[in-house]
This record gives structure tokens, C-alpha cells and sequence, in this order.
């Protein structure tokens, strides 16, 4: 039997840019295609909830047997979304569990041309203690604003303009753009405090901001990791949705039903829905054994991607009692050194000490 | 056997001001005590979660057959607490499901002390349009500036003072308080601003001050509804969380173990964890039968208490598919006139139609 997935619920949900949602999601994460078939892991999906949550999982979670460390899933739905309260990017999917038969049909995916856009020409800039006081402005690095800012009349004295910003929500922010100082800056100036103190911003959250083959100027925010005591949802308490979300998987598994998830890349970059394609290359076409090289693609705190060149020194179940053969993070990798390979928002360069991590065959 | 309740985990986590979580929670709010016995409904639960989310169960939920419509609990713990995004206030509560034996067991509640303190001295005003504008101030109503702000010096002209406000998180907020004007009216300017981008409060959000015995000044917020279009929680689906709640409960009650929730008493006023001996006493020592008169208290949008008098016209489940035997909303009263009972915020008052509503004997 042939599959022809034809659902397309593309359209009037899919609201968001693009190009703004993968700039705030950050350079490696990349979502599956709309009506492909993926793999889930319950497993990964729970360490976000903790991530999310800031909270570990207790032992007061019931086991469910018939929830597999992996579930093979067609992808009937992916939207891109921020959050309402605090601009944070992250993407809805809708998976339905195949049946052992349904895995064995040929499968020809019908040609949905929506890949994920990546942007091309933004910049990033960490925010400073001076680009958050109160009357401050937001001084921009002159090559970021020559790249992305409209051009500035150089003939005025001084040369300034105004620049009108969309944000994730549509919502326009208008700033006054101006060359001055000594030595000559780029500065953001009037509507910047009033943007910061709306989008509570503090020093070492990121700003961003595209210009789009349209011609528009869009803007995003990439805050810092958030201190342990924060709790996100007064909801449900985290233990819920932990059983919640292992429920609703088991649930699934068991009917074959739709259920929905939530992809937050910004709380670990560890996606949890992988193209099946790439999965079963990894598994099943990969030979790996302790002492191979290993190297992975690792996102930096300031948005840059460092390539880390490593070894092997261990192949295994990381929770043989609960997910015994999964293929989480299965592979134990000693890292000691690495290359810058893109440096999108600044230039540095540190070394660090040797350090261990588990991570996926599938994993960039 | 007699089982004495002694486990207080008050002090470290109960930093909340009691008096000023009660003001934002509103009027009708009250926590069980800690230690004692209470009856837990997750049908009232999910309703909550139903509301916190906008979204309805939809049919993707399984069935607990273990899981009884109401769960006779032992209170653990009882904390109160402000989400960090929007000042919200909810309880978090740590709740054991009893054993057969258990309930039968007599109970003597050790003496706790930690009754819930309402407020007495404060008041409560909706923002208007002018209240919230960028370079506005707040106004204060004459009466309610008189009874809490502490009292202006009339010598100086014109009367002003500094005004050092705790909001819900322990975070100082200074305004410029002055009597000014013609009329002469009272006015927070300087720092209102701020306190109003800050917050992200619009028209309608209401804004309380309390001054409390210990000479203190302290702020709350209360959020007008929200519109439909809002996800608050981008951590899990709300069908998982639906999941989650039910689970969770559902293995507590088949491993009396402990488990926690959160109650919003903003976000659907029916409280859902109820004192045990409040039930029993509606349950099993009242008598209702169709056309009884039956009165309860509802919260108005101006925070002030109206009872309403009604008729009883039905008795029954309100899902007997799902929860049969519930206690939860089964008596249908249809209400036809009310009484203010107190104002605390303004003296509004009007007429509205006949309208029935399904209630729990033991609501109010």
C-alpha cells in the first residue's frame, strides 16, 4: 500500500515569520517537514518539561509499559508561535503513532515546499548594563547596523532616521536611529526604554533584528537562561505534567491517536521530533564503537556554533531501568577541543577543559 | 486509632503576605487549614485547567476508572505564591489520598494557628484608559487614599509625600503621592509610569493597596480576563495537561502517595479542594430537593460579594458518563435577585436577568 499524506493546515495558523522564529530559535534547530514521518522520544520530551519546569523528575512517576523509548509518528501538523508573556519562540506538532503495519507501507511523501526558512541577513547583540539603564539607548556594532539598518543620509547633521520593527506578535516598535558620539556610534534612542521595559529585558538577554528580502525590518529577543527558582507555569504542578505528558504519549501509542506536543528550542536544544529519514541513518547505517571520533555541531551562549571534535568511551541505556534500548543520548562522547564554524553574534574564542557528554547518533 | 497531624511546613516557602494574597485573590477565597482532612475533586480541577488553558477537554482524554469523583485527602502542605510573569496569585497544595481505614480512623487536628488572614485595610480600583496612559498618573478615590495612604501634610501646598509600596514578590515600588488639582484629587505620578509598563497593566486590570498592622504598604495586582486567543503555558498541550492532572491523581489514589496541585482562584473561582468537614456537612447533613430555596455568593467584576437568591430546579450529575456520583456542580439553581453584601472596590449596582447555574451544595 502507498500513502499519499496530502493534510495541509498550513496557512492562517502559520502566522509567524520564518526567518524571525529560526533567528530566535537559534542556528541549529531545525523543524521537521509538515506530513513527514518522524520519531519521538518520550524521554527527550521529558527532559524539556524539566528544563521547563526547572525541575527534575521525582520518583513518584507511574512506569507506562506500553510507551516505547521511541515512537515512529506521522507529523500532520507543525506551527511556529512565541509566547504571549515572554516573546520565547517554540513550535506546536501534532503526531499520530503509526501502527506496525502503517510502518511497513511504502511511504512517498507529498511535495510540500514549506522548509524550515533560515535567516540570512540579521544580527544579535547581547544586551549591555548601558543598553538597559533606564535612559540609556542601545548602542548597535557598526558593521550589524550597516549590514541590517536601512542606509542613513550622511549629508544630515547627524545623521539619524527612524526605523519602524515588527516583532513575533506583528507589533510595531518605532526607534529613532542616529550616528552621533565620540567616537561616532550607531545608537537606538528614542522608543528604546520603552521597548525594554515592555519586553522586561535585562542585561545579557539578546536582541535581534532581520531585514527580509521583503524589505522589512523585524525584531526578536533571545533571553538568558533564567535563574532556578523561576517557575514558569502555576498550572500544573511539574510531577503533572511529567505523568501528563508520558499519559497523553502511552495513550496515544496505545489508540494510535493524534496528540499534540510543544517544542521549546530555547529551553534545551535537544529536539525530541526527528525526521525518520535521519534517524534510521543514523541507527541502522552507522557503525560506531568506543575509541571512534565523534564531532558535534554545539550552539555557544552567544549564538555562534563551535564544531567539538571527540571520542567515544561509551555505548549504553542512560536509564537502563526506565527506557531500556533507547537511543537517547545513548552515546557517552569525551570532547577536548573545538572549532569556531560560524560566529553569527560576536567573536570570541575560549578554550575550555576536557568535558563528557551523552549525546544521539542523530544529533546534527 | 487516633492519628495526630503535626507535620508544619510553614515558614521557609509561606513568604507570601497572607493578608495581600487573599486581597488579589479575592473576597470568597479561603484556604483549607494545614494538617486537616480535605475532599479533593478532579472534576473541578480539570475545570480549572479547562479555564487556565481556554481550552475545553476534547475526547482524546482516557478514562481513570480508579480515579473516584471526589478523593478524601490528608493536607500536607499549603503555600501561597505569585506567578513571576503576571503576579497572579495560586496555593500550591501537597495532598495524600486517604486509605479506607485511614477515613475511618478518628482524626484529631493538632491546633495549627495559620488560619488564612484576609485583609481589612485596602482598596481595590479598575483602571481607566487615563490611569494607564504612557505620562498619566493614577487616581485615587478621596475615601480609599484617606483610609489606607498614610495622611498627607496639608501645611505644604501642595500636599505631597513619598509613597514606598511591596508588591507581591518583595520588590519596593516609590511613588510621588500629591493632592492636587481642581478638584483637588489625589494622585501618584512620579513612578506610576514605570510601575504600569512594568506590570504591563491596561484599562481594566485592577490595582490594590493595602495598609497592614505592621505599618506597612503593600501592592497587588488583579488581571481583567483575558481574552480567548491566549496560551498562557507553552511547556505541554493542554490535552497532556488534562492527561497529567487526571494521572497523577489516579496514581496517588492507587498508591496513597502524595501528590501536588495548584490552585488559580483567579482563574475559575470554584474552589476545588474543599475541608472535609464542610463537605459533610453539605452532603450528609442537608436535605435539598427541587424547589428549596437556595442562596450562595458570587464575586462581581468590581471585587465586591453579591448573594444571589434562586430555586433549586434540579439535582443530578453533571457528567454521568465521565463522573458519575460527582458532588461537583450537581444541584441546578436557577437565581433571579441578589444583594450586595459588601463593596469593596466600588458601590456598582444592577439588575440582571434570570439565569441558572449548576452549583456544589457546599459552594459558600
Amino acid at each position: 500500500m502507498i500513502t499519499i499524506v496530502g493534510e495541509l493546515v498550513i496557512g492562517e495558523k502559520r502566522c509567524l515569520n520564518s526567518e524571525l522564529w529560526h533567528a530566535c530559535a537559534g542556528p541549529l534547530v531545525c523543524l521537521p517537514t509538515l506530513g513527514s514521518r518522524v520519531v519521538y522520544f518520550p524521554q527527550g520530551h521529558s527532559e524539556q518539561v524539566a528544563a521547563s519546569t526547572n525541575k527534575e523528575i521525582d520518583g513518584h512517576i507511574p512506569n507506562y509499559p506500553s510507551l516505547p523509548p521511541q515512537l515512529i509518528c506521522q507529523l500532520h501538523n507543525v506551527t511556529m508561535h512565541a509566547d504571549v508573556e515572554t516573546d520565547e519562540v517554540y513550535a506546536q506538532m501534532t503526531l499520530q503513532p503509526l501502527t506496525p503495519q502503517e510502518q511497513k507501507d511504502t511511504y512517498l511523501p507529498a511535495e510540500m515546499g514549506i522548509s524550515s526558512k533560515q535567516p540570512t541577513n540579521y544580527f544579535c547583540k547581547t544586551l549591555t548594563a548601558s543598553d538597559t539603564s533606564t535612559h540609556g539607548g542601545f548602542s548597535v556594532p557598526r558593521r550589524a547596523a550597516e549590514k541590517v539598518f536601512p542606509p542613513l543620509d550622511f549629508s544630515q547633521q547627524p545623521p539619524a532616521q527612524e526605523l519602524i520593527a515588527r516583532d513575533l506578535h506583528d507589533v510595531e516598535w518605532k526607534f529613532r536611529h542616529i550616528f552621533r558620539g565620540q567616537p561616532k556610534r550607531h545608537l537606538l534612542t528614542t522608543g528604546w526604554s520603552v521597548f525594554v521595559s515592555a519586553k522586561r529585558l535585562v542585561a545579557g538577554d539578546s536582541v535581534l533584528f532581520i531585514w527580509n528580502e521583503k524589505n522589512q525590518l523585524l525584531l526578536g529577543i533571545r533571553r538568558a537562561s533564567r535563574p532556578q527558582t523561576v517557575m514558569p507555569s502555576s498550572v500544573l504542578s511539574s510531577d503533572s505534567m511529567h505523568i501528563g505528558l508520558l499519559a497523553a504519549a502511552a495513550h496515544a501509542a496505545a489508540t494510535n491517536s493524534r496528540f499534540t506536543i510543544f517544542y521549546n528550542p530555547r529551553a534545551s536544544p535537544s529536539e525530541f521530533v526527528i525526521p525518520l529519514s535521519k534517524y534510521a541513518k543514523a541507527v541502522y547505517h552507522t557503525r560506531v564503537s568506543v575509541g571512534m571520533r565523534f564531532r558535534m555541531l554545539f550552539e555557544t551562549e552567544e549564538s555562534s556554533v563551535r564544531r567539538y571534535m571527540g571520542t567515544i568511551t561509551g555505548i549504553g541505556d542512560l536509564d537502563p531501568v526506565r527506557w531500556p534500548n533507547s537511543h537517547w543520548r545513548s552515546v557517552k562522547v569525551r570532547y577536548s577541543c573545538y572549532v569556531i564554524v560560524s560566529a553569527l553574534c560576536n567573536d570570541h574564542f575560549s578554550v575550555t577543559n576536557d568535558f563528557s557528554v551523552y549525546v544521539m547518533l542523530f544529533q546534527h
